[in-house]
Formats: structure tokens, sequence, C-alpha cells
């Protein structure tokens, strides 16, 4: 049995000695670990096999006194294939696309357990992937009920939300309600273009570079913490059309790569940044 | 004989055969060329060998009545590898080293002419290269004077001044009077840190890649057209002297990039943006 | 009406004159040229439309005269959304999927016309995006009959064929009878690993970056121009699946990418090296 | 007093338990630890801070018994800024020129000790920078003694040999007898063009993308353990001196991130290929 423990406390002498001893001395086998440190604040991500008798459940009993002694927050978790994941989409389909052949080859840990939207374009898609697709349009001024139904559609069943191209802002409450880490992914460039129709005035700037950035979603829009990114070079020559391409492009690989470290338990939250291991 | 024509212009029919067979008649022969149009405006910068009884200057004043007819902006130079070449720096070294580096190998066309800083730290580099080195150091409240002498040292003896990272905002004044293009290279990231301390703030925040942009400078600071960008990725394992060092070794190499096209006369302003080609 | 013109000739003196005053004359406009020229070779790529009374079969007559005179390699082709390409695979589905997605978005100017395959597994997805599916299995010694079925398949009937991971040697028989370009898409590391198994073979020599290279097929196998190549990082920490992954999302985009600007035709062949327009 | 702990061994349970047990025993605080394991193999380097009685012979002796308990391949290091470093340059001074100004800025953890060359070229650049440099010409057939008398100048007065662009090949006997370790950096290209005259090779066949390898010289030339690569985008715009002038800029900066890897210990070599933490 593989279990994943993560751990960020202040940083000060023994921690590794503690981790390592307390599950050499259990039996476990530490089989994958990364750590970090920033001098004030200490990282650590391992990947053990319990030994025949023992369980997760025990282990973490188990563990609470070390994790106690050095103010650590941590989880300890397991690999699940089934993990639930709730899709948020709105009409672009190329991050949709992308993450359920993804969930069907097996890349990610975890299912496609349904999607919801606010247009009905992609039901056809979702549905010929086999995942359940629920249409729930924001309308002007009754964005608290459409919230609620996704509430209601989510809390309990996923574990993890996944925006994937979703061009509706979520309310401060519906984060808190939703009890689940929320991905998302927006373009970006050098420098940077907030506001609307950003390709465009890229392109009238005649940047030479655009990206995107997967981050975690926070109540300060787009600046949660940054789990990936990553660039494509453009030039004069390319339209706005193929920087929307070429943004897609980017836009798919860099979700999935977010979608696929969130999964693997490899992303430690520390404040406004993360460590990935 | 080697010229080098550059145009800008509303787009519309004729514009090529217009140049090219101007051009043919007049026994030029076209050896490189380039040309984009966004439909609305038009580009072209084309390199021809004169024919043995033609001059520059005969060339220009034959053009003029084409160039009319087409509401150009354009300009018509030659390859001079003895171009003037102004370099403003403060104290960091590796811009400069870099540039004279390339300036001595013949990567680019045209000589450091004299390096100017508001400290007297890289004397020894510019001396070492052979380069005149000023020291104009820019005292609280006598910014005035310190450009003032500044332009009596670079009006009408350099083509191009290069902010090799100089930390000091110039004035809209200075731009206008020293009479020459103004390239700069700062730092960018996805998002955009403006503001003091980049680098340190860009590791809180967890940025996975960092960049930098060379650009011409304009009144509005930091808004200038940009010329080229690029970038590297970073990790959590970075520190902010890593994120230094790394910045720096962009930095040289896309200010270099810079110069190089600005010198080979690559580089078409349009209002906001620039085509490099 | 579009037409776009592509020429490959000995470089001289008044190519661009010719080709432009020619047009002019005709009253079509430019809208697009790229030109390059090696001193020895020049190629030349431009977009017009058309006056109202011309045609593209009238432009062609009239133009042999000049493409004579340049001793040219030329083609005169129209813009086509519904240009057929044929698509080969094997079992892997990723570059597959993604072509026929863009097929699909209208990012590539043709249609997946049909799918053959060595494999019957990926017949569903074929047809799930409305595409034949012709499963021809290459039996051991009977190649030459798998050939001439899909030659009955495949001739008159595609303008492009591409191997989308489809993993037989073509015979050059077979390059020869399909009388249409041939793209394929293969695995390039640094240093090259030529043989079997690639990826682990790169893993155990620890290399640290990855590619594909998009390129025609010719009958020195993977020795045909390059189209396209893309790299990325990796480390020890990649296991041999996880650099199948990212070989994979290199893959599907330089493969794409190729297949963009064969159907746009921004690709001069100029025997073993492509300039890409 | 700050060690570093670099371990190969072969994996199984209780390595890090063990390890960071005896640290902490010891007194030692662990300020740094990265890890690794392909399940064959385990691979470890730790920074650490000794005990205020501690010292580094100390701890050497007490870990033997550890180290023979898991078989380990070790070394147990001091960083140190003085490390003497020999360069071996032939005529191009790109990488030696960024690699002195490296060691003066205090990127890299060493010094440079001296230069040694078969060509006289170099000598003003190296003594510039306050270097030794030694002439060593290589006449044919006279290679024994060319490489006796540069052991005489490297042979422990260097721990590591950087070959900055040296164009002659080492025979097995001097690797060998130099008894430090000998870094490369070579161009690299996708495909590989193995042989002479590799850019103008390139460069015909087309490639859209060139790079450069870092690699510990072996008997096998060009085949020793790769330590860092990167790569650049070219297009049939860059000439044979484009493309060099673009080789120099990603050689310089592979060649460095190398040399840094090795002075701070950060490379694990393991038989064909490394592990960098």
């Amino acid at each position: 049995m593989t279990i994943r423990l993560r751990v960020v406390c202040p940083d000060r002498p023994g921690i590794v000695a503690a981790v390592s001893g307390f599950l050499f001395a259990r039996g476990a086998n530490i089989v994958h670990a990364d750590q970090h440190s920033t001098q004030e604040r200490f990282f650590l991500r391992l990947v053990a096999t319990l030994s025949d008798g023992d369980s997760p459940e025990g282990l973490r009993a188990a563990f609470e006194e070390t994790a106690r002694r050095f103010a650590m927050e941590w989880s300890l978790s397991q690999p699940d294939p089934t993990k639930p994941v709730g899709l948020l989409v709105s009409r672009y389909d190329h991050c949709l696309l992308d993450l359920l052949w993804r969930f069907e080859t097996g890349e990610l840990e975890g299912r496609a357990a349904l999607v919801v939207s606010n247009h009905p374009d992609l039901a056809g898609v979702a549905e010929g992937h086999g995942v359940p697709y629920h249409h729930v349009p924001v309308e002007p001024g009754r964005k608290g009920a459409a919230e609620a139904h996704m509430l209601e559609l989510l809390v309990g069943r996923v574990e993890l939300v996944v925006l994937a191209r979703y061009m509706q802002i979520l309310s401060p409450e519906f984060l808190e309600a939703v009890a689940a880490p929320v991905l998302n992914i927006h373009h970006s460039f050098l420098p940077a273009f907030a506001g609307g129709d950003p390709y465009r005035r890229a392109l009238e700037r005649g940047v030479k570079i655009i990206g995107a950035t997967a981050h975690y979603v926070t109540e300060e829009l787009d600046a949660g913490p940054i789990v990936d990114q990553d660039v494509a070079r453009v030039s004069h020559r390319d339209t706005v059309d193929d920087l929307q391409r070429i943004g897609r492009d980017i836009e798919r690989v860099v979700l999935a790569r977010a979608v696929k470290w969130h999964l693997e338990d490899r992303i430690l939250v520390d404040g406004p940044r993360t460590v990935v291991f």
C-alpha cells in the first residue's frame, strides 16, 4: 500500500530525521522524497510503501505527535485513479477535450465525474466521452442562483474543480462552499495585458512571446498561487487568430500539467505560492 | 554598393511593383526583401546593390516621387560597421561586457563610441576595451544638469543610445534632445511585477518563468515599442540570487539581439509596435 | 479570388520586379509576400487577389513565359478548405485526435478524407468524427499487397498523406505511386538515438531535452526535408512514461504545424531542405 | 561549517532514515537535501551544517560504517570558493570570456587557476583577467609530448578541467592521468550532425533548432555523461554565421551551468548518465 505525505512547516533541525526515522521504525519504505527549504519554511513530499500490517489510518494517527512537535501543516493521501474531478467550461472546447482524453489514457490520476457549463454547446463533447453534462446558465442578476445550483452538483462529489476555460467569475462564497481546490488557466503575456481582448492588444503592442498560467483560484481574481506557466514565441506575422490558436495549444498543455500534478499530490501551497515536487 | 530601404505606408495595390520596378529600371539588384501587411499598413525592408554609376544620394532623390505617391515613411541607409553607439550603464556590467565583446567580434555592425555612467565603477571595463568612459553622476535635484552634460557627450556623436542597465529614468526632454533612438532592457515576468525588487516578489509569488524585454524608450516609462523578448524556466529551488543570475543571462542576449537588429536596420517602428525583419 | 504563387529558382536580378510587374499589369493585388535568397537560390511565396475578369487558369497560362525566363520551379494554387487529406495511423491516437479536432475547428485548411490503419483499434475515433476508417493490416511478407490496397484508397483521392504515428515503413514504390506529399512525425533527441526504444535509451543516457521533428517522407528513411521541430526539457525525475507523455505533447503540436503550413502552401521544398514562409 | 554529502547506492529501505538519523545524532543540521530513486539506484545529495565541535574529517570517519552497510559510493566535500579550475581553449574566446567573468562575479564557486591553449591567440584575454596562460602547441605526431606538458601544468593543481572550446581530442591516457573531472561543450542538433562543419550541414538540411550539450569527457568521444543541454530556434533566414553566433550564445550558457553545478557538487554521475540536483 502506497501513501503520500506532504508537509509544510517552519524550518528547524531534525525534521527529516524525525520523519524518516518514524517511517523506518514503522516498517515503511520511502520510495520517493523531495524536500525544500527557504531557511524559514520547510517543504517535504514523500511517497512510501507501508509494511504489510500497517494502514494509512494507523499511520495517520501515529504521525500526529511528530506533526505537532514540528508545527506541521500536513496531509497524508493515497493514489486513487478514480478520484472524481469536476470540469467547468464555457464555449471553448480545447481544454475540455484535452483533459477528457488524458483522463481516458490514464495520464491523469482521476476521472472526469461531471462537466458543468453556462452554455449548452459542449454537451455532445462531454457525453461522447460518457461524462454527464450539466447546463447551468448564469443569467444577469441571478448569479447566486446559478452558483447554488452548481454547488449542489459539486459539493461532496468532486475532489477537484478545474476551470477549463470557464469564463464566469466565481464568488468568494462559492469558492468557500465548494470545499475543493479550484484550478484555472488564463493567458499571460510579457508585459501583462489585463482586461478584455488581450490577444488583439498584445498584437498591437507587438509582443514577441505569449503564454499561459495555471493557478489555484482564490478570492483575489487571477492572483492565486501559480502552479505552472509556459510560453511560445510569436511575431508580426501572426494574426489575432494565430495568437489565439497558439494560446490554445499552450493553455491545454499547461492546464493538463497542473491537473496532473495536483492529482498526484505534487503541489504544496504555502500562502501566495506553490512548491511543485 | 549596398543600400537598405525601409518603408512603412498605408497598404494598397501596386507598392511592390512600383518599388521593385523602380529599382530594376535603375539597374539595382534586390538581394534580400521582407514585406508584411496588416491589410491596413504595409511594411517593407529590402537590401539592394546599386549599379556601378549609381549612388545612394541619387537613388534617394529619384525615389522621392514614388514615396510621395504611396505616402511612405521611409529611410534609405547603408551598412556602416563604424556607426557610433553610446552605451549608458550604472553598476551592473553584464550587458556592457557582452556588448563590448560583440562589437569587437564584429557581430554588431557598429562601434562602441563611448560609455556614460552615473557611477565610476565600470571605468576600467570600458577603458580596458579602449572605449572612453564618462562619469556623469546624477545628484538629487540636479538631474537636469546631468542630462545636459550627457547630451553634450552624445548629441551628434552617436546614432544609437543603448541603456545597458542604466538605472536612471531619462526625461522626455532628454529623449527629444538626444535625437537618436534609445534602446533599453528590462526584466519581465508572467504576470508582471512593476515596482521595486521584482525578483524577490516573483519568487514570493512562485513564478515559473522569468524573462526580459528589449524596447525603444519613449516618454511613457517601459511602454515603448517592444523589439525582442525571451524567457527561462525557474522553480522554487532558485533563490533570488539565482533569479538575478538567470535574468542577467537573458537580459544580455535579448539586448544584444535588439542592438544587432537595430544596427542592421531590421526594425520598422509603427506607433506602439515594431516589425522586425 | 485569391491565389498563391510559390517559386524556387536560381537567384538573379529582376525576379521580383518581373513577378510583381506581371501581377500589377494584370490588375492583381499582392496581399502578402515572402521571399528569401541564399544568393544561389531564390524563394518566393505570394498571395494575391485577382482582378474581376481574371482566373487562375488565365494567370497560369500567362505566367509561363516569365517562369521560363527565370527557370522557375513554381506552382499556383488556391485556398481550398475542402482539400482532402489522408491520415495513416497505427495504435497511438494522440496525433490523430489532435488533427481531427483541428480539421473540425477550421484551424487546418482541408478535411480529413479518410483514415487508414494497419490496426483496427482507432476505428471508433475516426468514425466518431465522421471520417471513414480503413483497416489495412500489414502481414509479414505481404507488405506489397497492403500497400497496393492503400494506394487504391488514396491515389487521386487525397492531396496530402499524413503519417500520424503510422509505424510501418513505406516502400519507395508506394511513395512514388501515391503521387501526393507524405508528412511524418518522429521523436528526436540531443544527441539522436536511432533504432528501437529511444525513450528508454534517452533516459539511460540522461538527456536533458527531448524533441520531435516533422518532415516530408522520402526514400531515405527519416532523412526527408525537415518542416518543423520542437523540444521540451526533461530531467532525471521523468520516467520513460513521462518522456513518452511529454513526447506525445510535442509530437502532436509539431505535426499539426507542419500539416497547417503544408495546406496553406507555406512550404517550399528545395532538395534536402525546406523554406517555410 | 557546511558540508555536502553525495551518495549513489543500490536502492533499499532505510537509507534516508540511516543518513538523517546519523547526522541528527551527531548534531548536524540538514539545510538542503535532494534524493532520487530509479527503484534500482538511489541518489542523495544533502547540505548540512556541522555542530560546533564537529569536523568534516570526524564526520567522514564516522560515516564509513553507514556507507559500507548500504554499499554507497559517496563523497563528502566543503564549499570552497578558491577551488582551482583549469581552462583549456583553442581560438574561440566566447566560453573563456564568459567563464572568467563568472568566476570574477562570484557566480562560480572556484577560481580560474590557469588557461592552457594549443594556440597563442587568447593569451591577452587570460592575462587581462590575471590568469596565467600557457601555450602548449600540439604538433602533428607529437601529441604525446604536448599532453605530457599539459599534465605537468594541471596534475595536482586543479580540481576540474574545463574544455572551453578546446578543439583537440584528449587521449585516454591523458584523461586517466589528469586525475580530475573534465567537462566539455559541444554543439548538438536535431537530428545530430557528426563530423566536420556541422552548422553548414545543419543549414543545408534546413534544421529548425540548434543546441549545445555539456558533458563529462570519457574515453569514448562525445559520449560521456550529459550534464546539461539547451537549444534555440533557427530558420532559413539564418546564415551559417548566424547559426555560429546563436550556437556560441547557447554554448557559453550551457557550459557555465555545467561548471557551476559541478563546483557546487550538484552532479552525481552514475555510469553513462548524470543526476543533477
